[in-house]
């Protein structure tokens, strides 16, 4: 698997972007997901991307991750094209999902999260996209 | 410019980069920056690159983040060709820098930190590397 990309909280989607536009970034798609109550803009350049997540809700996840951290990485996804067999194999391994089963995220993607305890803090997304 | 590595403060190299093994990473290189008072993994996966980094002394930059927020990513790195040129095209429009001048960091790259706040509480560095 390969980084597919760099997720970070923010409180304010068009002013968190301007700096990554000043280092070349460039807007790629636009998303709500209402059962996240998250906004995402994914900003793009070459090879790696950045998803801006703003709290649609104070209390959608998010929102509380903005409350107790503050702005900041929120965490980091990596591209499967099999996110049902890649999920089955690290349960395999003992793996603490936080989802067992994908849900849909981002653009439609499947998504399923890692518990950040196998990570050492680091939450961990799996997406299936070819990259 | 774009992602070169995104950078993970951590306590043990070993035991922090069995994850990112069992992801599909692979070791790159190893490195210490005594001046900085960390040692570093690279891990590499196609375009994507995880710099795991542990302090070689508690009073380092890294061993003080880790005593104030925990393991858990500590800076984006973006690639540029021309780390000086950048360095003074941001100074220009007024981005708070923490290094004006680039210095050497990992694998005898130039390097050079933006503040945080410029960036939404994300450390920026910016690498003089082809990729």
């Amino acid at each position: 698997m390969e980084l597919h990309h760099v997720g970070i909280a923010v409180s304010d989607l068009e002013a968190a972007a301007r700096p990554y536009y000043a280092l070349g970034y460039e807007l790629e798609a636009k998303d709500t997901v209402e059962s996240q109550g998250v906004s995402v803009y994914m900003l793009r350049s070459g090879h790696s991307r950045l998803e801006l997540l703003a709290p649609t809700r104070p209390d959608s996840p998010i929102g509380k991750f903005l409350d107790k951290r503050g702005p900041g990485v929120h965490h980091l996804a990596f591209a499967t094209g099999d996110i049902r067999g890649e999920l089955e194999r690290l349960a395999g391994e003992g793996t603490p999902l936080i989802d067992a089963a994908p849900r849909p995220g981002f653009g439609g993607h499947l998504v399923a999260f890692v518990h950040p305890k196998w990570s050492g803090g680091v939450l961990v997304e799996l997406v299936e996209a070819a990259h």
